[in-house]
């Protein structure tokens, strides 16, 4: 997508130095814009694990790189398919719920080991890399695709008034390599000419929606509104949103959509007030192994200060304010389930189905 | 309730002065503990539009005794009833939602006026203060005595384990003049050794709960924890919150319960998961006219810099904090409706009843 009219992925080679990864450093969006270096296999760690970018199919992308600097750096004496294993442990470990990250640490292993030379390694991840990180773009278009149609239908029963759409956290260009998986659909209907309108709720305690939702919205031109997440159901009970669409990190064989904390409750609003509830969910975020997300998934606790303080822009200044008292504790779930009956569809990049296991089948056949 | 053990109302007089009434500026709360002086019905008047004090019941309070400062501040030449008059509309101004504002200046006025001297109307309007201020302590008590009976049912239900409470904004002590709305029954089972947890709602995006509720529970040593709005979904799908206890501004007489935004959506998941939803409402806050909350009640809209800006602590100050890019609009609203279908029952101070008009006119007759 666009940043002051020009066009960036999430993360791409450098230009001039092909053993360097580069990444939108997202910490310190939407006050400063910066684009980090990623030289070696630690970098990229660091990179994921404290969140420098961030959602699954990014993380999936990132890590795949992570892999291609472990060749780049592989020591001369070492063992190397060794010290790709070690590499491949490390940037697993980084963090433990997204589902991409596994899937695209082995589809990097089996390229890097088993080689003859360095050169060959090399060569094996860097296309392995390239691939994974086209193949995420070429997915969201079509998950664009697919989606666009229900915004379509909506303008069309609408008379072409504005389309209200209302998402949560950041399932958008910049939790993938491009275009995003909820806001796809968006970018597509602004493309066709659909009149859009996306209310974004500022997702705590991260504020991913005031954050980075808002911030890609504005820079691509996207009318939209900032409201807290308390909002969302007086909007929903009002007639302000036609769709829901948000993202997911996992969803289960059956439909039951792990995603961002607080999209459980949209759900429910949704769900009272008969406005279709949509999930973006790209086929590497489904669990095809998962019957029962709710005895099988663990909910990542994450550190309890990011509830307690605030991180914003003050006097030129990123500053992280406490927000209660200093003795009070404070508990950070990171994600939440949405049961599959709350779910209206999927939108997936080989079509839109049902949250239910006869839907995502006849979707993926022999998964 | 207490602050470092010693006993506080939210609103007195001087002890040394009977022509300044104190309170606590909650501005600055949980980093700061400010006592302010309020000496003119101008005062009163900043303290309440800029909320220094806020909650329906301590609004109405200190409106009463900006009505008792419009009596000590009387200029001898004018026509004193016409003086009170405009003072009353001056008062009335300040909050346009709040219920008991109104029913408070009514009663002041009648205190005030009409009297053979100023000593007169300065004796009438201090008795009138005093028990309007006494009276929202004595309903506290009684929601306190008839909501305990709940959490003791819970506590042996399970045995005595700890009970869990959700609650969300602050209908606490600070919203009332002693004891709160729906705090009162926390307070009172923590009298009666009933082993009690709340968990806090942040609530964005004044952040009441998080600057407030959790301040007064600190206080007064209630074992407590903080959340994210968005984290009540998940604690009520996981077995986290035996029960939901909030407050109200405004309750209609078929049970439609106006509260903070996001209250709505707690109801929404007590509901999906059958956790019990109650509503500490004192008869004040009902109000007995309004048939149907959707069509009559009017949603404040409030500043949009409260939701693009949080107001924290940092390096010992209070600071503002940008959280969304600059150029980002947002829309702010106050309250939500949760429809009566979703409530499981009110706390009044004349006891428990079902939200339904059959329930609330049998626990008020005649109104």
């Amino acid at each position: 997508m666009n940043i002051k009219n020009k066009h960036y992925r999430t993360i791409w080679l450098h230009p001039d130095n092909e053993n360097i990864v580069q990444i939108i450093d997202q910490r310190w969006l939407p006050h400063q814009f910066v684009i980090a270096n990623l030289r070696t296999v630690d970098d990229v760690c660091i990179a994921i694990r404290d969140m420098w970018v961030r959602g699954a199919p990014l993380i999936g992308a990132t890590a795949a790189w992570g892999m291609y600097l472990a060749t780049v750096e592989t020591p001369a004496s070492c063992a190397r398919d060794f010290f790709y294993e070690e590499c491949y442990g490390k940037l697993l470990k980084t963090r433990p719920t997204a589902v991409n990250l596994k899937w695209a640490l082995d589809e990097m292993l089996k390229a890097a080991t088993g080689n003859d030379s360095i050169i060959e390694s090399k060569w094996y991840a860097k296309t392995r890399a390239t691939w994974i990180t086209d193949d995420d773009v070429k997915t969201n278009l079509a998950i664009g695709e697919h989606g666009v149609k229900l915004l379509a239908e909506i303008a069309e029963k609408k008379g072409n008034k504005t389309v209200n759409i209302l998402t949560h956290c950041n399932a958008g260009w910049l939790a993938t390599v491009d275009r995003g998986t909820a806001t796809a659909p968006i970018y597509k209907a602004k493309e066709m000419g659909i009149d859009v309108h996306v209310y974004v709720s500022e997702t705590r305690p991260r504020n991913q929606g005031a954050q980075l939702t808002a911030w890609e919205l504005l820079e691509n031109a996207i009318p939209h509104t900032l409201i807290v997440d308390n909002a969302a159901g007086h909007l929903l009970q009002n007639g302000m949103v036609d769709i829901v669409i948000v993202g997911t990190d996992r969803t289960s064989r059956t439909g039951d959509v792990a995603n961002k904390i607080g999209t459980y409750l949209k759900a429910l609003a949704a769900f009272d007030n008969n406005i279709p509830f949509y999930v973006a969910a790209p086929s590497s975020s489904i669990d095809f192994k998962m019957r029962d997300a709710f005895k099988e998934l663990i909910i990542e606790q994450r550190n309890p200060d990011e509830v307690r303080y605030v991180q914003g822009f003050e006097n030129n200044q990123i500053k992280n304010v406490l927000i209660a008292p200093e003795q009070t504790q404070a508990v950070n779930y990171a994600f939440d389930i949405t049961p599959a009956r709350f779910v209206t569809g999927l939108i997936t990049e080989n079509g839109i189905c049902q949250a239910t296991e006869a839907g995502i089948t006849a979707l993926f056949p022999g998964k």
